[in-house]
């Protein structure tokens, strides 16, 4: 398997903690977000991902991009060490809890939703920073009070093995660590994340670790 | 079961669809995303979705949300009519389709990223709607790649009978439409679309027969 990743990118973050808690080995491509102007945007990686967005996962002679598509697709092709429970309705928890992050809060605060507001709007860094904060200010109170009031949260997202959600939850806590981000104020949250942290798994994906970290 | 849902939403449009095309009988509880200051963010509504999005389905006591988790959720309860194909490749794939519109699109034209363009950045009506137009266009630029390079494509986004990919297209469709996108110029939506605003339960979940229409 080849991972067309982004030591940064938190999709690809998410993607190579699944990655890791099923013990699947794989090569991981580089792909630079700024260098070259972008080489998500060349031509080889569009003839990868037509998208110009990473990750992309390369298996068995097909292509898949989309986190969540592909995170899900490594769950039914490796069964070992689910990362969806077995019922309907916790699966459907944890793609609700994933989905809060990788819907509500991750796509808004993209790259390139980020240099629309300097490039075509004019915005300056203060007010880049303000649009990041807020995004996951709003994302965390909704996803702590999700956490909070369900019975089904428990040492980790649901229940008490790492599932999809945690693969969601990591990297967006590093995003807002790195955005000055008071974490603690969103105790579940802040609870499984330092959980999450200290486990092989989650440290070997962690950004820092990545052949091509900065 | 109970769908909490507002007629422009294209998140619980997408559900309505799903429903309609397992045939599953729903009663619709209207959230006014304008009236009364917004009545999603009404403490009766984040009682339910302590989120303050629509839509929030409930049924045999639990409440979902995210409009994914929702209609996989539904697909794996009710598998008559499935959403999903049988092989991973082909489920990845229909994932992958719509997540697309769901994480790339959809999330950064939703009404309280409008809303944050003009009041917290100033920003005018032509500017919000330059925005909105960027994203549809980026996005459908690459939906148009990915179903025209894959024989998975049939008579609908993926083979020959709906899937959650369709389930997708068809209210982003309507956006871009609303926004004065020229869909033709992207052959593939604009024929699956075309195909499937014809049909009964794409019909029946339209925005304007909805009860709540305006």
């Amino acid at each position: 398997m080849k991972l067309y990743t982004y030591f940064r990118s938190s999709a690809a973050y998410r993607v190579r903690i699944a990655l890791n808690l099923k013990g699947l080995a794989y090569d991981a491509v580089p792909v630079h977000l700024v260098r070259d102007g972008g080489q998500h945007l060349s031509d080889a990686y569009l003839a990868v991902n037509p998208s110009g967005l990473v990750p992309a996962l390369e298996d068995d002679g097909i292509t898949l991009t989309q986190s969540m598509a592909i995170i899900e697709y490594l769950d039914e092709v490796h069964p070992m060490v689910p990362l969806l429970p077995r019922d309907a309705i916790g699966r459907a928890r944890v793609r609700e809890l994933a989905q809060i992050i990788g819907c509500d809060i991750h796509p808004i605060n993209n790259l390139r939703v980020l240099k629309y507001l300097v490039k075509q709007l004019g915005h300056d860094e203060q007010a880049k920073t303000d649009w990041y904060r807020h995004w996951i200010i709003e994302g965390f109170r909704s996803l702590e009070a999700h956490l909070a009031r369900n019975p089904g949260t428990g040492t980790f997202c649901h229940g008490d093995t790492p599932t999809i959600a945690d693969c969601y939850l990591v990297p967006q806590v590093f995003n807002a660590k790195r955005f000055d981000i008071a974490v603690e104020a969103y105790p579940t949250i802040a609870r499984i994340n330092d959980l999450c942290v200290e486990l092989p798994a989650f440290k070997a994906a962690h950004p820092a670790h990545q052949a091509d970290a900065e």
